[in-house]
Formats: structure tokens, sequence, C-alpha cells
């Protein structure tokens, strides 16, 4: 017998909203096997529904608890508000051992949301790295790029700065960048995690002052490998 | 008798620096009165008639102690390595009431250059806030760009993000961007200069993962107006 697929399972978790649907729908149709998780398992049942008509039938996509998709994945997508942040990730911190977490949260602080406002930990990305301990891989990505082009199939005009705990899982998560149609970049260790969430803050303020509605930004000056 | 021009006087303190002098260079060829500051003024002397050299003596550009030009000067820009950055400040403090600051400072700990590690104050930026106090405007601005392009009369492919601490002061600051021929955003309240602070260490980082020397950023999706 031979697996048909070699490609890693990806649990969404508050893959109900908007964000984490868009990349559901973007890794589904890149050949993973995409779990979407939410609180309520008949909502994730729901939007797994919604992205598998979408995509015509072509790949099945199962919906369940947080916890029920975390438990089954390898790698495991945060895309949560931040007011939630904390919460989840205790929720199902005993099932992440030796597996990658991909953090997409910025810690926005309404009403003051084009204000950069960390938490103590430095970023949400190191806050998630200091409640789930050094066993988890712990990447931060995808905070800077409006989710409605994603389930639109358009173009992203909006790169995707990757931070994390090691090079290892950045490059991993990299790729995940790349099967969801948007150009990737190491961008270092997880203390850089600040810059890109604040960035959200710098891009919602752009939008504010040019009457813009997706501000992003694009690296220049560098070339990827090919092979990538 | 009608004074012969409007435009401010800039003094570029730490101007003898690479920084400093693209920055004096592109703002003398723009038509301002620039002042070159130094610790020594006879080193100041020699960097103003070097810049006057390259512009043909089409302006004329003075030299003299970093405090001297302070005290002389509409609009100071701070262009020292951050080791210096805080004797700096205090060394100009009492001749910078009621004036503008631009502080292009990135808080760089060695050898970790591509690991964000900002001070206690949260940037550089708020570290000029606290030393200089509420009388003083302070812009953080030129974090990110590579300048030897600015001397060579190159396109410079990174746009300049320019937080601050009242919004008119961000606008004064967009003013020079442009005279410098780069394009400006106003990225906020000066809360948000730690993105664009440890935004160098995200491009040094990107520099070393992919081989390139001169990694930038470009806003897209907004658009400026064409006014300015």
């Amino acid at each position: 017998m031979v697996k048909e697929t070699l490609l890693l399972t990806i649990a969404v978790l508050g893959g109900t909203g908007k964000e984490g649907k868009g990349l559901a729908y973007r890794w589904a149709k890149a050949g993973y096997q995409v779990l979407i998780g939410s609180r309520y398992s008949e909502k994730a049942v729901t939007v797994a529904s919604e992205i598998m008509e979408l995509l015509e039938g072509e790949s099945s996509i199962v919906g369940a608890t947080n916890r029920e998709v975390a438990q089954q994945a390898d790698i495991v997508v945060v895309t949560v508000p931040y007011s939630g942040h904390r919460e989840i990730l205790e929720s199902v911190k005993e099932v992440l051992t030796g597996k990658l977490v991909i953090d997409t949260t910025v810690p926005l602080v309404p009403p003051k949301v084009s204000r950069v406002q960390m938490p103590p930990a430095g970023s949400a990305a190191q806050e998630a790295r200091e409640i789930l301990g050094e066993n988890v891989e712990v990447v931060a990505a995808f905070q800077n790029i409006s989710y409605e082009h994603l389930l639109n199939d358009e173009e992203v005009e909006c790169d995707v700065l990757v931070t994390g705990s090691s090079k290892k899982a950045r490059q991993e998560a990299l790729m995940l960048v790349e099967a969801a149609g948007l150009v990737g970049w190491d961008a270092g260790p997880i203390e850089n995690s600040v810059v890109v969430e604040g960035l959200t803050s710098v891009l919602i303020n752009i939008n504010k002052q040019y009457g813009s509605t997706h501000a992003g930004i694009k690296i220049t000056g560098a070339q990827k490998p090919s092979a990538e």
C-alpha cells in the first residue's frame, strides 16, 4: 500500500473566522488535509462544508472542536482574536507536544488599534511560546495580510514575514506560505515577531491616513531562491 | 528686504558618518540650509566641504560642533550609532526646546544585530522622547534605508515609515523625506517606532538568509495624495 499523499495535516483553530477560513481554503486547494477547529463542533462542520463547496468537492475537510483537530494535526494554526489567544492555547496545550504551532495573532488593543501595544511577553507569539513551553515550536506569520483576498482567489499584494523559535520551524512555515499562494520571507528569531505583529498597527494607520483599505508591504532588494 | 528662501535650516548631528552625510547631501541639493555637526568641528568642516564639492558649489554647507549646529537649526536630525545616542541627546538637550528632532537611530545590539532588542523605553525614539521631555517633538525616520544610494544619486528602493510624537511633526518630517527623494508614509504615533527600528533587524536577517545586501520594504495597496 502506498500512502496517497505525504502532505501534512493542518488544523486551523478558530477556523470559522475569516482569517482561518481563507487560509484553510488555500491549503485544502493545495492538497493538504485541513481540519477546521471551533469552540462548537457544529460551527466547524458547517464551515468545513462551505469550503468544500468552494473547492467543488475536490478535497475533504473535517470540522470538529479546536481540541480534537489540534490532537489530530501535524501543524496547528492559531487564528483567533487576541482576546481569546491565551485561553485557546491553554485549552490545547497538552496535545501540542512535538508539533509546529503557527500563530497569526495580532495583539491589537481596541480602540487604539493603530497604536502598537504589545503584551508583557514582548509579542503575542512570545506569549504563545511562554504558554506552550520549550517542546513546541512556535512560528508567527500571516499577521499583515488581508484575508478577503484568500477566499476570492485574488493575488495578495503583501509579503508574509515569518519569525519563529527555530530556523527549521520557519522553513516549514514558509512552505505553507508558498502553498497558500503567498510570498514569504525568513524574518528571523521569535523576538522579531514584535515587528511583524506591530506592523499591522502601522498598516492600519496608513489605511486611516491615506484612505486605503488594504495597505501591505513587499520586500525589495532581495531575491528568493527559485527552488523554493 | 525679501528673505531669499523660506526653507528651514537642518542640523545633522553625527553628520560626518555615512548616514548623516547622505541625508545632508540630499537636503542641500533640495535647497535647504544644511549644517553638519560633529564632536570635532574640524571634522564637520571637512565633510561640509566634501558635500559642497559634490554639489559643485551650488550651496553653502556649514560644519561645526553638534551643539553649535543644533542651536542654529530649526530641525535637528540625529544620525549616530546607538552607543552614542543618549550622550549626544543629553549634550544638546537644552538648545532643542521648541524644535523638531528627527531620530534615525536603530538600537542594534552587536553581535546579534539580526535580533530585535529594544531598550527599556520601548525604542530608541521613545528613549529620545524621555531624555528630551515634552517640549521637543520627536520623529523617528530613515532607519531602514541604505545610505550609500543617497550620495550616489541612486533611487532608493525602500520607503520611509515616519512615526512621531504628533501628526504635525510627522508631516514636517514627511516633507524632508520627499525632499531627499524618498517615499515616506505616516506610520503613526511614536509608540510605533519599535516596528520601524526593529524592521532593520528583520531586513538584516533577510540579507543574511537570502544573500542580498540592500533588502528594503515598499508599502503596497495605498496611494499618496499627488499634492504631496
